[in-house]
């Protein structure tokens, strides 16, 4: 018998296992109502549409071709520029040269670290921060430093001290990371007065600026903001794009814009990796974009996941305890809610799913450091408005227990809790 | 404008692009035949299967959701039981927890790399070697050490006493990487009393050994051979599959099987990496072979590349000059070919576009250390017969004329390359 402990690569022995994937496995559980996944609502899928495209790939030996064979590492031409489109429609300029089409947008995220982290690399990340960044990072072996956000999205004021302390400490971070738009997990949005004061801070102290955007587009009222890209130099800020939450996110669809001299690393990285992404996905996209069906169907969806975030706004502000907060985001696929401090939601989880068979994500695994244990993200993108409200008055209810079993015979923790209870602390401006 | 060269990571700074990469890019010049690709037939695509297959995937809501929705990191319960019937005509009994979905087996590559792998991390390789495992072996900074190939593959003797040599220096390999069946580049297999006497040695030394077999399937001739992974114990070998020669490699389907204690790094690996594999490539291959049209079509794909084989070979037979030396490949898609010691097979390569049109991939490459100028690779794969002829006549018209060349006017370098002729070397035994 092999002993491979004694095998595995530093990085390797580094590995956790994330909340999410286990909680993907739930979603095949019919009894269960999941707030956990946050994927899309595959129902919503343009099957007719997809159809016709697909006729279109296989009616002549070129599509064919283009279709199923091996593309280049960059992407296909096609893809590329389509993809300069879509940057352009949202003021950015990037030429197809600064593109690189990637399997999803985690992908980008780890062709970056590649490109970019040595072990012990500084990499700052909001607080709570998109915990697939989070993993991809600790893979790395990067040293994580959170910086906090509230209700306007990242504070500006505390980047702006950190990076002052790690100037004393000598330390360098090598990026930024951040989901400016509706984000994963708290639905929060970077105001356009941050997102200008980002920008100036990015330039003057050279630090880049990695912006993730796969909401930016399920907007459901308010003003679009301009991407970071749109705001910077081209060389200061890097963004991964992907098709998952507006087209399919079975293809495995994503981008990323960067400055030339990265391009070039970035490509050789791509080509190790997986040496190209599945042509048949990115002939499909271009295909349902040339036909005029993509920005419809985003328009479709806006509609669809408003419903959505309507449904679920509404049953908390009915059914919830008055002991639990939580955020009313403008678009995106996600609410945040924080449960009183002392609560923890991931042992709680077990409770809720064997009592109400309700789902969520625990928000600690968000957090780069010990905090958010009275956290938890909820998803309302894949769960039609009606099992909504079912859900949320489980949950509700389930939360509603523990409270009055606090206050009632369990006096110990019910004071032990209660000398925890400073008010909400910094993080907890994210929710209104 | 940022500096971008000092922010790169150290594996970053290592990366070479590949010979392979940018000549992808001449297969689209109509001009050029190009025996460089080793990309599938596309006209030989199975279009009709597929049409059919898609319309069944697209026919209710449940197959569009497994087409289009994410999927499980390690791939789709029908997909590894796919992989596991697969495996089990092969000799090789794997159940579907020890299979993990891959985008492309390049991806396979990666991810046991990222697990296993530590910078200055010895890899056997053979000689020559796969350049695309060449390359992502070289982006973890591993030390390559190149074990010589003869015409039954790799040198068993060498490989051990390659291990004595590391044994001494108290360097253990972490693993040993090999194409056991009609390599890329040589089109050469391993014997069956060598791969016994492999797995032997390896269970004795405790090496571990990754079993690449992309070409298997694509035999005209001779035994079929079993899997060092059907002769070994199940923690000593790690096998690597894929779709892309049997069927269509713009899916990025691959596979890989491992001991279990393995497996859940490399999930949490794949995870990190890229989240999972495309679902609509894995829903169509288990639809199409569900249909039973994935035997039929590899026998279909035995005789069209048999027939490109045999066009090959005869036209290298006519035209050849004599100082040129070949392998002839029992199965797979390509030829090796041995030049006259002293020319250098990648400078030849820029005339032999310019004056003939034809494409090859120059043989350096290949080799882990300074080796091979001399030699390069044919792929017969694209080509139709036809061409090929007209390709490889115009290959040996130019080799003639720089033979011709060298023993007329240009006494000074044929004498040096005179002089550097003892024969052929010991890799020189995989041409017959």
């Amino acid at each position: 018998m092999t002993d491979w402990s004694g095998r595995f690569s530093h990085r390797a022995r580094g590995f956790v296992a994330s909340d999410i994937r286990d909680l993907l496995r739930l979603l095949s559980r019919p009894e269960v109502i999941s707030f956990a996944g946050g994927v899309p609502a595959s129902e919503r899928f343009p099957v007719a549409q997809i159809a016709e495209c697909i006729g279109d790939l296989l009616a002549t030996p070129e599509r064919v071709r283009e279709a199923f064979q091996y593309g280049l590492t960059e992407g296909s031409p096609e893809m590329r520029r389509l993809l300069s489109q879509i940057m352009l429609a949202q003021g950015v300029t990037a030429p197809p040269s600064r593109i690189l089409v990637t399997n999803g947008s985690q992908q980008g995220m780890d062709l970056l670290c590649r490109v970019l982290l040595d072990p012990g690399d500084t990499v700052l990340v909001e607080k709570p921060a998109y915990l697939g960044a989070l993993q991809v990072f600790i893979s790395y072996q990067a040293d994580l430093v959170g910086i906090p956000i509230d209700e306007e999205g990242l504070s500006i004021d505390a980047l702006q001290e950190t990076l002052e302390r790690l100037d004393q400490m000598q330390k360098r971070p090598k990026f930024l990371y951040l989901v400016p738009n509706y984000s994963n997990p708290t639905g929060v949005s970077l105001s356009l007065e941050r997102r200008q004061a980002l920008v100036r801070l990015a330039q003057e102290r050279d630090l880049i600026v990695v912006e993730d955007n796969p909401y930016g587009e399920i907007r459901f009222e308010g003003n679009s903001q301009p991407p970071l890209s749109a705001l910077a130099d081209s060389e200061q800020v890097i963004y991964l794009g992907t098709f998952s939450k507006v087209f399919l996110p079975g293809l495995r669809l994503g981008w990323l814009v960067a400055p030339p001299a990265l391009m070039e690393r970035l490509v050789l990285a791509k080509q190790a990796a997986d040496l190209c992404t599945n042509s048949f996905g990115q002939a499909l996209a271009v295909e349902y974009a040339r036909r005029g069906y993509l920005t419809p169907h985003v328009e479709e969806l806006q509609g669809v996941y408003r419903e959505r975030r309507d449904a679920m706004l509404a049953a908390l502000d009915r059914f919830a305890p008055d002991c639990i907060q939580w955020t009313r985001p403008q678009g995106g696929f996600f609410i945040w809610v924080r449960l009183p401090q002392g609560w923890d939601a991931r042992e709680l989880l077990a409770e809720c799913l064997e009592q109400e068979q309700v789902a969520y994500v625990a928000g600690k695994a968000f957090y780069c450091d010990e905090d958010g244990a009275n956290t938890l993200r909820l998803s309302y993108s894949e769960v039609p408005p009606s099992r909504i409200e079912q859900g949320i008055r489980r949950l509700c209810r389930f939360f509603g227990r523990v409270e009055a079993g606090q206050r009632a015979g369990e006096l110990p923790q019910a004071a032990s809790t209660a000398r925890a209870v400073p008010g909400p602390g910094r993080a907890a401006g994210a929710e209104r």
